[in-house]
């Protein structure tokens, strides 16, 4: 491999539209009663067709994100196609009386699991005004900016209590919140910026950046904590000792797509710093890779999974490397992404069948052969090379 | 390592009362605020201080069946002050104004996690039952004895809606029950055996031994299932086709406890049966132990931490092939026992710090080198030591 951007650029271009996508429009479809397998092989085999809303609106979301980005591109009307199978399926089974978007649905659209996550109405929105913008004016296009506008607004009542009657937390004794919620209504708010006023999306990305950048940030130790307390301090539980490397690493890239917006380079700086901070912490010098959990204190972290390692990290880490390398050009930026870069594709991309793995053991070995199941679907991999290859074309055109 | 009886019965008494139980009585007990750590390093150190009524419950349960089974022991009045620590601390903040059983507390006694799990209610009946047993008679006999049978009848009331208002699951779709609800009953129901009307037991033990080998029981693979539909049909979901050997290894040694009392023979053959089959599907025939968790089609299991080794499943299945040895006298039993054996006590075990280990990785190596933590505390360990122990004598008196 020879990094240079305009090999780097071609690499993730080709892949993606050659390799990953294809997978998707290939085996995912359900024809029958709208909607997307997710479940699938290696192979790309269906062996579970329940239907998960936050898998279901991220697919939406990815081919809507195509057909906006490669307007020119052959496969524009069938990406289209393919989202409207999904947006169809979401906007008549997804949502409860009140407008909370399900859980899961089984595979005719039923309700299986009840509107407990507000991550659901998150990735709901995402998917809906990224198909309304892929979408030609009229009275369709209408629906989906209102099922967008909607669910953003149930993330924006429901952000403070996010679990709301399903939470199993006693309220008062140790009260904590996650970075999970204002990190994704960043980057929501980012995505549906052309749906929102002005004045609303700019307060929405100040508070949301204030909260990641001062509550979540261990500034001595220059790390991202998964839980603090509402008011930002940090507490000995093992909730409130949760380090979630690959987590803290993509709210990265959300604040770089802030500073980037904002010419803010402080906090491009900032963010950058924080990226390497989590690298120097939570990669496994003996079989390279970022763990998935760590105890910020060293303890024994509750999650058994803590030493494997997934598609997403790796992913969301080479889009934070290269988006931070682009904007502040340091040298740190380049090693480790060369270093993620190598780890990354050799051990999770699949020429063979096309789709990556998802789940590694420690040693990188492949623990689950599957390519989709109830939370990898058709999103993290094919965002990631799109971002990956915007930033190299980028730093190719500016050579 | 010689297998003949005696040498095993001594190898378990010792473990037990020389290396399992000092180290929770080193390590464990707070003395500030009563109750128990059970977040201990290797060393015994205490790393979390949060407190878990399944572990609080199940602690007082073993130090105060140490008291009713051993008797003559020195250490019997400190056993039963390590039970009262605990059952005190439970009686004053275990539970809310409706008398349901937190999950955690804060080191003071504070509820941290509501009670949504009918099992805290569960192991707050067998600890009460036992510790009141252990208890002269008086006022304070009397008080435990209800705590159990309020306890008790909590579980009898919530056993059709386990989760209650907790449950994420939408009415109707697709309906499910768990092995753990019957299994965990007919267990609880033989140990308050002392407590409940004649009648009263034989019912609850007819019913769930009916419901364990009835309902979930894969009659032709001879397999326990995890969760089928309420009359007893295999699901094609992740939670349907989820199999635990560990779980269910354990519930057949609760059936052949069952068929013990009931001089049923076919019933302990039929348990015996789904152990070795059980073991023949779940054993790791490259790394030996066996897994925590398989599909039952053979597609990717949702737990990630599926292939790994779990100190309970592996001392589970030595009571079970125990139990069933001296019970059926077949030979596989025998040849089973001495391989599990032989992994299980190289691979968990730990002569110089106490305690055994609880999590490994498939290939057997550490993956948390705690000793106890949120879901391990006093109780697999001491408890099966205790059992093998057992059986080995009844098996040697009998030679």
């Amino acid at each position: 491999m020879t990094f240079d951007f305009a090999a780097l650029a071609t690499l993730y271009k080709t892949t993606l539209l050659e390799n990953v996508i294809p997978f998707w429009e290939k085996h995912s479809i359900d024809t029958h009663y709208g909607g997307y397998f997710t479940s699938l092989s290696r192979e790309g085999q269906v062996y579970d067709t329940d239907k998960f809303i936050w898998l279901q609106s991220r697919q939406v979301w990815t081919f809507s994100m195509l057909c906006n980005q490669l307007q020119g591109h052959e496969g524009r009307s069938h990406w289209l196609a393919v989202a409207k199978g999904g947006a169809d399926f979401l906007a008549q089974h997804g949502r409860d009386v009140e407008g909370n978007w399900y859980f899961s649905l089984n595979r005719a659209g039923q309700p299986l699991v009840q509107p407990y996550s507000i991550f659901s109405d998150c990735f709901a929105a995402m998917a809906f005004s990224q198909y309304a913008l892929a979408m030609d004016e009229g009275k369709e296009q209408d629906q989906a900016k209102e099922i967008a506008l909607q669910a953003y607004h149930n993330v924006l009542r429901r952000q403070e209590n996010p679990k709301g009657k399903y939470s199993k937390a006693y309220p008062g004794t140790r009260p904590l919140k996650s970075l999970a919620v204002p990190m994704i209504l960043a980057n929501l708010s980012l995505e549906m910026d052309w749906l929102l006023a002005g004045d609303q999306l700019e307060a929405v990305l100040e508070k949301t950046q204030h909260e990641v950048m001062g509550d979540f940030l261990d500034g001595s130790r220059t790390l991202m904590l998964e839980q603090v307390s509402p008011s930002g301090q940090q507490v000995n539980s093992y909730e409130g000792r949760s380090i979630n490397p690959g987590h803290g690493i993509e709210a990265m890239w959300f604040m770089m797509a802030i500073a980037e917006r904002q010419q803010n380079t402080a906090l491009s700086n900032q963010a950058t710093d924080v990226v390497l901070s989590i690298l120097n912490f939570a990669w496994d010098t003996e079989y390279g890779g970022l763990y998935y959990f760590i105890d910020s204190k060293g303890h024994p972290p509750q999650q058994l999974e803590w030493d494997q390692k997934l598609w997403w990290v790796h992913l969301e880490t080479l889009v934070a490397l290269a988006m931070a390398y682009r904007l502040t050009g340091r040298e740190d930026c380049w090693i480790w992404y060369q270093r993620v870069h190598t780890y990354t594709w050799e051990h999770f991309s699949d020429a063979e069948y096309g789709e990556w793995y998802g789940y590694l053991n420690r040693r990188g070995e492949v623990l689950l052969p599957l390519k989709g199941g109830k939370w990898k679907g058709c999103f993290h991999v094919p965002r990631a090379l799109y971002l990956c290859w915007q930033q190299f074309e980028k730093m190719q055109a500016s050579c």
